[in-house]
């Protein structure tokens, strides 16, 4: 199902089209070149307020930490404690509340690290962290993001290996619009509609690029970044914290994989921005049915063609809709045949 | 309402929240610098292929033009004829045709303007061709999207002062999902929204940037971009080719005022997505009703804190909802303040 012509996509979850232009890579670019970020950086940098031992801006110490370490942001988006916003029945000026709080988590003692140079060991230690954060936090929030934007292309402001985690007292446009879309399918077909979308990439063979017995990974039908890539669990997990010891241990095996393939495809240290979906918690989903999820990882990468040249989501993508420039099955084939499993620098 | 906590705001256009957080320009950067943009170039360049009487790629001369320029674009998303695409009801591979064109369109015949420093005359003669393009091409296509990329922080790949048309078969999401939702508001309160929407910003007075008798300038009470605006018409207009001379002049003189504005804001060539929304077209649309529409453009500025900090929408805002570090209220009294009649580079 290659298409050789301009022509659109649907995403089932958001149900938003995505325009597909199978040719638009060999236009001509003198725009923007971002600097290629590569693994360059010194283990310990006495100025990085996230390396152990050093103090950030607001006097507090990070200490110094041995595998991975998680603080409160000290410029966080959310707080706990907020006042009401006035009410208005106004459609056209409405506010509603926002409480949550925001962490920080680094990923290794060592600055001069990523996921791909981790090995699978350190790796399930941090996916060991995000369950433990994920259990405590989804106790209270509706929403427990955990996100990771690596690089500055994708708005990193500190290269030490670390990823954040917002919490949220409501759920955010993109988990409602999936909660709203998966609950239908569930309702339709009875089966969550990731399931049944595994199951048809691998019979199809045309989009995946790692398989194994807990984890697929596809640049799905209607992936809208170049080399963007889904995650999936294949054994209806729901959440983070519900992997078992295997699943976590193949998970971590999968990231470093996936991630190792990024940083091949154009020899630099891949950035993008990734992050987990799962079903809602909180005092509010505790009860709720969650059989209509699946537990799934979204990477979006912006880089296009080259270690310098980006995709930019812009003008036509803001005002009108997504739009692409390589079809999802040429960014598969290209992620299945680089190699995943020795990194570049190791060469 | 210039509220000092985090709050969540709607967007009645789309029905998407977005994030809002007062105080979070603070914190430290040491992520990605941009190039400021300089209104340094030559006034001709042989080697750019948008300047008159240079060949480009494709070996076709571009003609020594004296005002605006109208090409199709070399590499277009979008062609005229395509095949159709398979049917499928499978309803996660869901495919739909696509069909339309892309132009570009020169602004001027000298490569160191921009709509800032070009006259309000000037202005006018790139209105008036955007007419005569929407004119041709509205017949057709049920939606025509005229829109800039400037700078390039905003993806543009070239620096001649430019924009582009991209005409579609279909609606776009961005315009369906407006299309829905003005309807809606148009069948409850017999007033299109966007009329409303500048009566009460004009009661208010918190949001607004500029005032004219044809034109308002507001930063959305549901902005997500830093310091976003939407320039809407206070005449009923529908589409952009409804306009009256005096609209359009006027029109050229609030653009005018308003990119200044962002120029000075920052003391750099001010980058930016813009683009125009209004009723859909085409023979579909044609005899459908348009009460509901109210024309206005949109502009996207992703500077955040200065010339070289932009804000990312990355992580957080890609896989959960948009966010933004200051309130539409403290960005819009810092575009009124900004002098808008006299450019920088003219002090
Ligand atoms: O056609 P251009 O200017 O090279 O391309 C620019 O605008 C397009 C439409 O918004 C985007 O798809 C591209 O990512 C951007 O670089
Ligand atoms: O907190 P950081 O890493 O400075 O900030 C980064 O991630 C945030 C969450 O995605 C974004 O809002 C910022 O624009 C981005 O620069």
């Amino acid at each position: 199902m290659c298409l050789e012509h301009p022509h659109r996509r649907l995403n089932p979850l958001t149900g938003q089209w995505v325009l597909v232009c199978p040719h638009r890579t060999q236009r001509p670019w003198s725009g923007q070149q971002e600097k290629p970020e590569k693994n360059e950086l010194p283990e310990f940098d006495p100025t990085n307020p996230l390396c152990p031992g050093v103090t950030r801006p607001n006097g507090i110490e990070t200490p110094a930490y041995k595998s991975t370490y998680v603080f409160e942001n000290d410029f966080p988006a959310l707080v706990e404690v907020v006042p009401i916003p006035p009410n208005s029945d106004d459609p056209l000026f409405q506010i509603a509340p926002a409480r949550g709080n925001c962490r920080v988590m680094c990923f290794h003692p060592k600055s001069n690290l990523t996921l791909p140079t981790m090995s699978a060991a350190d790796i399930v230690v941090v996916i060991d962290e995000w369950i433990s954060q994920f259990n405590e936090l989804s106790a209270k929030y509706a929403w427990v993001q955990i996100f990771e934007n690596k690089g500055a292309a994708m708005g990193c402001s500190n290269p030490h290996p670390h990823c954040q985690i917002w919490s949220c007292s409501f759920l955010p446009s993109e988990p409602q619009l999936k909660q709203e879309r998966l609950r239908t399918y569930y309702t339709t077909n009875e089966r969550p509609m990731l399931a049944d979308y595994v199951d048809r990439e691998l019979q199809r063979q045309e989009r995946i690029v790692i398989e194994n017995p807990d984890w697929l990974v596809v640049v799905p039908f209607w992936a809208t970044w170049p080399f963007e890539t889904m995650l999936i669990s294949r054994n209806n997990n729901k959440r983070i914290n519900d992997l078992t010891l295997e699943q976590r241990q193949n998970l971590a095996v999968t990231i470093k994989e996936l991630t190792t393939k990024y940083d091949n495809l154009f020899q630099c240290s891949f950035p993008y921005s990734m992050g987990w979906h799962g079903a809602p918690t909180g005092p509010e989903h505790a009860h709720a049915s969650s059989a209509h999820w699946t537990l799934h990882a979204i990477y979006y990468p912006p880089l296009l063609r080259s270690a310098t040249v980006r995709k930019f989501m812009v003008g036509f993508e803001l005002l009108a809709m997504s739009q692409r420039d390589l079809t999802p099955e040429q960014a598969a084939l290209r992620l299945r045949e680089v190699d995943g499993k020795c990194h570049y620098t190791e060469k």
